[in-house]
């Protein structure tokens, strides 16, 4: 390994959740093994502790949960020597005058805003005004940028006032999953695959995103949220970007980006009646000891945020014509599953086909591909069974296994925008998401269908396969 | 299951090594499993016991050996009530005559002949005598069948004065093995495979069949057989034949062996100067404490026998123009080895490939698919980096995996002759083999070369690959 970039990194609500329960954790991993220059500083930057020592004690005790045997004390301490904490309220502009210092610099500075995206312009335009918008800064935006198109141009607007598009990295933490990640090698890297990845071999694609969790304490901020904005717009449509794009060129980031941008402009944009024929959605009923979602703490008493999507998408372009593409994600799911299932073409007069070939790649709860193939069934006689082929990715790595956050933050500290959000993509899969939106805000749409909690989510989402012929993997 | 078919086994050579070693342990275990209709019976045929008794007696030590733990001592009694042993010898026509009592049965007959194949003709006089060759008479016969062509032919057609091509099932044991089998629904069930198995896709293939076993007792035999005729003749084209036939119309009998025809027909055929540059051969030397062949048991003391073969051979047919295709056998060999392995092609330029893909179908150790992919390498960054998918065939089977003679035996019962060699097969694999044979009859040709006993056996096998930058692939 070549000597990592040394960096300061800016770290804007350090006190908060995201921050204490995976930046530091991640930031901490990378630190043990090594992966961090010796010379990085951390600058954590919060209102709720006053200073330094009070901000690390409740670090510290935060890590021990979150890192568990991961954490060292020793360990720990040295990292420790990395962080300094700055109280300083990001609503009060004249507070930024002394970031000033970190202006000289002549390493990378890297500003994350792990704060409420109302503050990003904001934020931006003091980090310009005080000399951090150089080139050599590099800001970090967590989502949800906007709520809707217009709210995420806004967003985007606003700091490309102050910053290049090369700059900024937005973040979408299922990029950090190398199981995602590994469909490009995988794709592009095999023949094999290569050369069926299309709609003359591919019968349909299903990418599942199933959760078990209710909303929990999330619910005044899930309630005006919805499944649509929180999953499906950001981590779905990116998965099916992984799945569906074409070959980019090389492995640099905006070829990969450009090729995810015109997959996401092929998407056919749905009209207000296409929506009720091609999506769906849900929302959890009381079941097996379990609150209906309309139960929850903090959701209106007649909300009609779905908390179940499920969705029949086509890519018009050459090598999609006609091949549906399922989304589906939920909460308070039968289990918790994330995956992406490509069910290939099969002949039924094929005497050496007893089933269709399936590839499954998962991502959770393990990372594995399996490949169903048609095996000669064991005994005398000529024919076929199933059987599935395995590759669990984990364990071949023979190495260290990153969490979502740390691989990405070495990605920004290596200046890398491969598995960031351009502007351009985001609002592209915002401008597919828009009509569902619209739609479902329509007082005349069809409600959200009730599904009980701990199930397979709306039974409208069976009735959108079983049309085409097609059926859930939901036990792979 | 349906009824399995009702048979009388008329076992000529029931005393012999193979009986003993294989067909009985076969017969019993599927007797054992009950697939063995309640009335089948088995008529032992030999010399050297003088009555069922004393027959039963021997059978029963030999049993206990080969069966180890599938032995059960009340199981082999309710078999042993299926068994008579008939003292009768094949050298004496005469003898035959009590056999035709036989004649008058209506069930399939199955006259096995485990004897020299010096016999097999006048056997199939004699049983055709006594009315033993109606339409219900199965002949089935051991290899080896001839030693060249015209021996070959020979036997074939004194066989076929007085049976039918469709009673005659002439064993190749490696198409008792489930592995082999399974490359038809791999091939042809699998669009997957289906549709990069040709020249476009596939660089080389390279099928190995490695013992580590010397020459033994059977010294005498194999110094006026080797390893071409012993093994390449029959089990390594067989493989081929399998791994690279053109797509049967059905899983009939025929429809397969029609298939393994047209690719035996389409073998490139070598002149003598080709089997020079094409073809090696090798003999083993003394190592590691093994003997030298040359000072085994009853070998020649300036025997020029190949203990080892490698060759490149080319099918010459619009699916295979270009590709070649490596075999290699042999005796004292570093491990016990059978497997076929693809190479796929790569583009070196392809920035997601690291390496070329590769399946290899392992018969030996263990009944294994392995599929070599491209997957990101562990970390951050986007480089690739080879994992293995896994198919375990015998794991997967959940049920009893058979031994060779077991399957081919019930198949033989079902009279199904697909895994049995048609004679044109058999001519056909006789034909690419002649000049290979004849040349190294030739005292001018190169002698074997010498290779350690427990290496990978001659030097020259790896310069036959290199010529075309490929590689043993000796440890998949």
């Amino acid at each position: 390994m070549s000597t990592p970039n040394n960096f300061h990194l800016l770290l804007f609500g350090a006190t908060g959740d995201l921050a204490q329960r995976k930046l530091f954790p991640a930031l901490y991993r990378a630190h043990a093994h090594d992966l961090l220059h010796p010379q990085a500083r951390i600058t954590a930057i919060g209102r709720s502790e006053p200073d330094t020592a009070a901000f690390l004690a409740t670090l510290q005790q935060q890590a021990q949960n979150h890192l568990a045997d991961d954490f060292n004390l020793q360990t720990w301490q040295t990292f420790c020597q990395r962080i300094d904490y700055l109280m300083l309220d990001v609503s009060q502009s004249q507070q930024f005058d002394v970031l000033a210092t970190f202006a000289q610099s002549s390493d990378t500075v890297i500003a994350y805003l792990s704060t409420a995206p109302r503050f990003f312009a904001d934020i931006c335009q003091q980090l310009a005004r005080v000399g951090l918008n150089t080139p050599n800064v590099r800001v970090v935006l967590e989502k949800p940028l906007g709520n809707d198109l217009d709210s995420s141009r806004h967003i985007n607007a606003a700091v490309g006032e102050y910053f290049s598009e090369n700059q900024i990295y937005r973040i979408d933490h299922y990029l950090g999953k190398e199981a995602l990640q590994n469909l490009l090698p995988l794709r592009f890297g095999n023949p094999l695959f290569e050369s069926v990845w299309n709609k003359d071999f591919i019968q349909s694609v299903q990418i599942t995103v199933a959760e078990t969790l209710g909303v929990g304490t999330r619910g005044a901020f899930y309630d005006r949220t919805g499944a649509l904005r929180d999953m499906v717009q950001n981590h779905l449509l990116q998965m099916l970007c992984y799945t569906a794009m074409e070959r980019p060129t090389s492995t640099h980031s905006d070829d990969i980006r450009n090729e995810k941008l015109k997959l996401l402009e092929s998407l056919r944009i749905y009209t207000p009646a296409e929506v009720d024929t091609h999506a769906v959605r849900g929302q959890y009923t009381a079941a097996q000891g379990m609150n209906a979602y309309l139960d929850e703490a903090d959701i209106a008493p007649d909300s009609r945020t779905e908390t179940f999507v499920a969705a029949e998408l086509y890519i018009d372009n050459p090598r999609w014509t006609g091949v549906p593409f399922y989304l589906r994600t939920g909460k308070r799911m039968a289990q918790k599953q994330a995956h992406i299932v490509i069910n290939f073409k099969t002949d039924p007069h094929n005497p050496f086909a007893a089933v269709a070939n399936r590839l499954t790649i998962s991502l959770q709860p393990d990372e594995t591909l399996t490949l169903r193939l048609n095996t000669k069934r064991t005994g005398s006689g000529m024919q076929s069974a199933p059987a599935d082929m395995v590759l669990d990715l984990a364990a071949a790595a023979n190495g260290r296994r990153m969490e979502a956050y740390e691989l990405l933050l070495l990605e920004i500290i290596a200046g890398r925008l491969g598995l960031f959000n351009r502007r351009d993509e985001l609002e592209a899969a915002w401008h597919w998401v828009m009509p569902l939106l619209e739609r479902w805000q329509d007082p005349s749409a069809p409600a959200p269908q009730g599904y009980p909690a701990g199930s397979w989510g709306a039974a409208a989402a069976q009735t959108l396969l079983a049309r085409n012929g097609d059926t859930w993997a939901e036990n792979t």
